[in-house]
């Protein structure tokens, strides 16, 4: 069992149980109005490397895909199927966003914000680049509703600009990415679909 | 000539060329902060007849997809392509959104709200619906980027959301509606799909 373990731990990028970052609570709020975010809401491709504090990145992700209520989020899903998984890039590794823990679960120790980017150099520049991914194994999700997903990972995407605009956060919306790469590194079945991906990072002049 | 378009009067669900909305600027601000709409913003059901304002719906259709610079909107859209385009269902008619006029242009005199609703009623009672389109025949949507523009109708869904939860109205995003007879009553070719829609109205008890 142990020789098992031990082979799989080094043929993956794995990360030790205890590597979870709590985040604190995400109730900071900048006062910028819904109609002002909506204003400054804009496509940025240029980041500084400094890092998001940890209450930034508690808002981000709470804002994207975190609870709102005992059992639903701050973002519409199909059905109220809440199937939407982000998983954060950093330059400490890649994390699952544990929702409703408000934490960060490590699954892989290596830096993926180059996969991320992929053909785009300049998104790896982000300290933070976090991947919209869709479990899609539900039979629900048979046509007409196979592309229900991608609907819910657009509705995410939008939340994301929301609060970065409202907190002087720089992003930008990808469709593009190294998905097998990914997906090996992030040992996720084929059944996951990485839909989009948001760099952020604090804006520099482009 | 006059034949032919008295024929075509006669078969479709046409609109004067006067038959246009113009609304009132979109420069009013609930005041309600990001973190606050995105902690009140839930899907709900049940709607009050009453008719939103030209403000209101003003504001709301600028926040789901107006402009907010001279050539960029409010929601993102990949490769910046902008193809989604609001048609509003009301009571008076069905009209399409001129972002750039910041008017409502009658497409058909039908209340088509009950199209929209299909098999699900308590949709057709809200005084608006807005379904989320876009038109797919620029090449750009071949595969693999032939599901970007469901991105973009998200985003948009997010949106739309988010002015609602600021506002205090009610919403809640929809895939079902019948699409065959929105087509045929809004004249729109086989190229544009019709993504999602809103039903938006003041919420009652549900």
């Amino acid at each position: 069992m142990t020789f098992h373990i031990a082979i799989f731990a080094a043929a993956m990028c794995v990360a030790a149980a205890e590597d979870v970052i709590k985040l604190p609570a995400p109730d900071a709020d900048s006062g910028v109005t819904v109609t002002q975010a909506l204003k400054a809401r804009r496509s940025q491709r240029a980041f500084a490397e400094a890092e998001l504090s940890q209450a930034e990145l508690s808002g981000l992700l709470w804002a994207a895909n975190g609870f709102n209520r005992p059992d639903k989020r701050t973002n519409a899903t199909g059905m109220n199927k809440q199937t939407i998984v982000l998983y954060v890039c950093m330059k400490s590794g890649a994390y699952r966003y544990d929702a409703k823990a408000n934490a960060l679960v490590k699954v892989c120790g290596d830096d993926l914000r180059g996969a991320v980017a992929g053909h785009q150099p300049f998104a790896a520049k982000a300290p933070v680049s976090i991947v919209i991914a869709a479990d899609v194994s539900d039979p629900v999700y048979k046509a007409p509703w196979d592309t229900l997903t991608h609907y819910d990972a657009g509705i995410v995407s939008g939340n994301i600009y929301l609060y970065c605009a409202a907190n002087g956060l720089a992003t930008v919306c990808r469709g593009s990415m190294d998905r097998d790469a990914l997906k090996k590194a992030l040992r996720l079945p084929d059944t996951v679909r990485l839909h989009l991906n948001h760099p952020v990072g604090r804006p520099v002049a482009e």
